[in-house]
């Protein structure tokens, strides 16, 4: 279902699914962009008790749900921030998440009418229910043509 | 040079280097976690005229600058998260990014003395020198043993 800035009602709650996140896929995308111990070395002596995921990571395994589940190809036009991004919780090898995608405020603009400007909170929780990470994404969206 | 809480001091400025951004790498990021028109086909009608990078592959490559040039293994305890993330304009292939990164707060924690919390506004620019990404991030860090 393709979506456009029409369809982005502040209130709407959009299901994302779910993305498990196993400890070679942590290890990796570490290695490359976020090499402290805690997320590259099981064997290290964590603050948090065992090897968990670089938030960047998180974050960009919970994109991918939005793209598939939320924005629509036709009509994004990107993002311009993000605000209030949060890691309430670590998550670590075997975890689900669960996305959550919520309308909070969408407004057209005033100098180009063929777009609008939408504000998201997204949540990604784990298997026990408990929140993983939370941020406030702000995206410009075309209107239906 | 190891870094602890104590040496956090506000109004500090940290050069971070610098990192290339090739398309291949765009793409490849884009297709595993972002994969909107705009990051991954390079022939696509991109509203940017151009396939330009996740703003999610950007803060990762910057993440990595920040691992090698201004957090230490020995005091980092994570981040608690990451306010005003802002693009303000595009990365595209080719692009070479000045990392820096500025303490703006630094308070000890009060209930636990053997750490403190940083705030640090981190800043990415192109060759131009135009800001292409901007951020608050959040972090635990030991003090001085």
């Amino acid at each position: 279902m393709t979506r456009y800035f029409e369809d982005y009602i502040p209130g709407t709650v959009a299901d994302c699914g779910t993305v498990s996140v196993d400890e070679a896929d942590i290890i990796a995308f570490a290695k490359e962009y976020d090499p402290q111990p805690f997320h590259v070395d099981p064997s290290s002596q964590s603050p948090f008790g065992g090897l968990i995921a670089s938030g960047w990571h998180t974050i960009s395994l919970v994109m991918r749900q939005l793209v598939e589940h939320y924005i629509s190809p036709e009509s994004s036009l990107g993002a311009a921030g993000v605000d209030e991004v949060r890691w309430p919780r670590p998550v670590r090898p075997g975890d689900t998440l669960h996305v959550r995608a919520t309308v909070t405020e969408a407004r057209r603009s005033a100098s180009k009418p063929d777009r609008g400007i939408i504000r998201t909170r997204i949540e990604a929780f784990n298997d026990s229910g408990e929140p993983v990470l939370s941020m406030t994404a702000i995206n410009f969206i075309l209107t239906r043509p």
